[in-house]
């Protein structure tokens, strides 16, 4: 289906566009109280995520309610080291909790890579029913966890401030390390095609805890398995978002994907500056931004359309924070179409 | 008193030396079986650091056990808002905690600026006695937290993943933020000051919530505060360690401060062509590699003894976990002593 709004792809395709696009991590989130309303329907997290239905309507939420260039799936990271064989919760207030976790060479033997059109049919499925839902009118972003990201919840089980149990898993027995990042890399190829054959027109790949490893283990560990799978995915553009990952921007500007995501410390210049004019650049407006007066917020957005100039993607540095004004992010919007 | 191991002064001073100095964050702590008696004595963690006898017993025990070459006195940085007016608690596995904390002006206009010899009169008292127990063996580093991260804990009144209570008053009311910050600045300096006619030969800064602003937000709320510290400790030298704020590392290149410390994830090369060849650099091994099997470890040591040349003082990117073996933190700085 042709897209009314394909501004987001012109502007992957590297096409001048006669403004910038716009989405926003956490956009279809707990800021929006038609979310919020679905959700109770679903009555928790991990029970939206595995409902088709509702996940594409929260996913459609934020096209209609705020006006961003693309949706992105509602899912979440963590659905891949479901399906190869170690389950989560979601606790409220706290974040996610693996009962289980991965200490040994018999439990990496334990995992099986995942086949998504099986054991992520919920996700596949509610692609499917978002694009009939959207219509057309934006492209829709699919996403997955790079494999450090996962490896680090697999190997600690949780959020943690020093993930020092899995960093410890990289010092101690590096071998094993690499065999399980291996079955997470083939698991993320084999879903983010699933993606991909589902509808999704572009795909996210979120290194959310990039930022915790020294620049040496981040390339030994994290850059060659985010390079297998950028190498794998030919079919649609990537983004690669490697928060924390200013130490390796050099090398992440070398990898065959598209775009590149920034956080909020990330100098868009100095970015531009190690990966070169290709790419394009997304993000990376600081999230706090968006608790200022409307003049400060708009002048912020401002200045970073100007810090980045052409080849961008707007976006915030990481994701919307549950407590923040929908009535803001509609400016900072605003600001953006008309700039 | 002369100093028997001087070489930590002497690598401040600029000299060349005939190896290099190591000291380690959170050397007196919970890894040290004796610092757990000696806690168990103190009840808690706030009763331990306000009692001067227990504080100087635990300050000195790393200096017997590990062989560092510099004590640092056992406190914590929360001791400053809590003589602003704010008490804190210390909740077990979780963190400070703050009962109240700041909203509005008058919140800040409550806030005292500290006579240190008077409401902080424990520190003091704890640095004359260690000083005693050093006897001349190795220096004492005295220090207190930046600005910034005392803010950050005021106003968000505990850790937090985001600080976004803290950040939003930066760009709600900056008139306000300044205001307590300022007075955080001329308590800190009289802290600091305090703590050198007590004794301590050489001040570190601790910014441990560097990373979560953006770059013009921390040029804005915390280098300038900084800045002013620098200005007004002249008596001894000082160490900045800004962790996180890899994006200031030329601006603070230009403080006068003698030292500045770097996070694991900051490249030594990198910083030193940032902040040019005078200032000596402090760090930056990742605590996480004294998980590490000895020779990796040792290998992990020298690379970091490699990468940083001269102008050196050796330490870990962060503070020490409390599970880390006292063995590989001995191995460690055999290695520094044998390099």
């Amino acid at each position: 289906m042709e897209l009314k709004n394909d501004i987001l792809l012109r502007t992957l395709r590297g096409e001048a566009t006669e403004r910038k696009p716009i989405w926003l991590m956490r956009q279809a989130g707990r800021i929006l109280p038609e979310y919020r309303a679905t959700r109770e329907r679903a009555k928790n997290f991990i029970g939206l995520v595995t409902n088709p239905e509702l996940a594409a309507e929260v996913t459609v939420q934020p096209v209609d309610i705020l006006g961003v260039d693309a949706a992105i799936i509602f899912s979440d990271i963590l659905v891949i080291p479901e399906a190869m064989g170690l389950p989560y919760q979601m606790i409220e207030s706290k974040g996610p909790y693996f009962p289980q976790t991965i200490h040994t060479a018999e439990d990496v033997a334990r995992m099986q890579v995942v086949e998504a059109e099986v054991s992520l049919k919920y996700v596949v499925d509610a692609i499917k029913i978002t694009k009939q839902m959207l219509a057309g009118r934006v492209p829709l972003i699919g996403f997955a966890g790079a494999p450090w990201t996962i490896f680090s919840y697999m190997v600690e089980g949780s959020g943690s401030k020093t993930f020092s149990k899995a960093k410890a898993m990289l010092y101690q027995n590096p071998d094993l390390a690499y065999a399980l990042l291996e079955k997470i890399t083939l698991s993320t190829i084999d879903y983010l095609k699933a993606q991909i054959r589902a509808g999704a027109d572009v795909v996210q790949l979120f290194d959310s805890w990039a930022g915790i490893l020294s620049p040496e283990a981040y390339s030994t560990f994290a850059t060659p398995f985010i390079q297998k799978i950028c190498e794998a995915i030919t079919e649609v553009p990537m983004i690669v978002f490697a928060k924390g990952a200013f130490f390796a921007m050099e090398d992440l500007g070398k990898l065959p994907c598209t775009a590149l995501g920034l956080d909020w410390n990330m100098s868009p210049a100095t970015v531009r500056a190690q990966v070169g004019k290709d790419k394009i650049l997304q993000g990376n407006l600081d999230p706090c931004m968006l608790y200022a007066p409307d003049d400060v917020l708009v002048q912020g957005v401002k200045n970073m359309l100007h810090a980045f100039g052409d080849r961008h993607i707007v976006n915030l540095g990481h994701g919307l924070y549950p407590d923040i004004d929908a009535n803001k992010v509609k400016l900072m919007i605003q600001t953006v179409l008309e700039n």
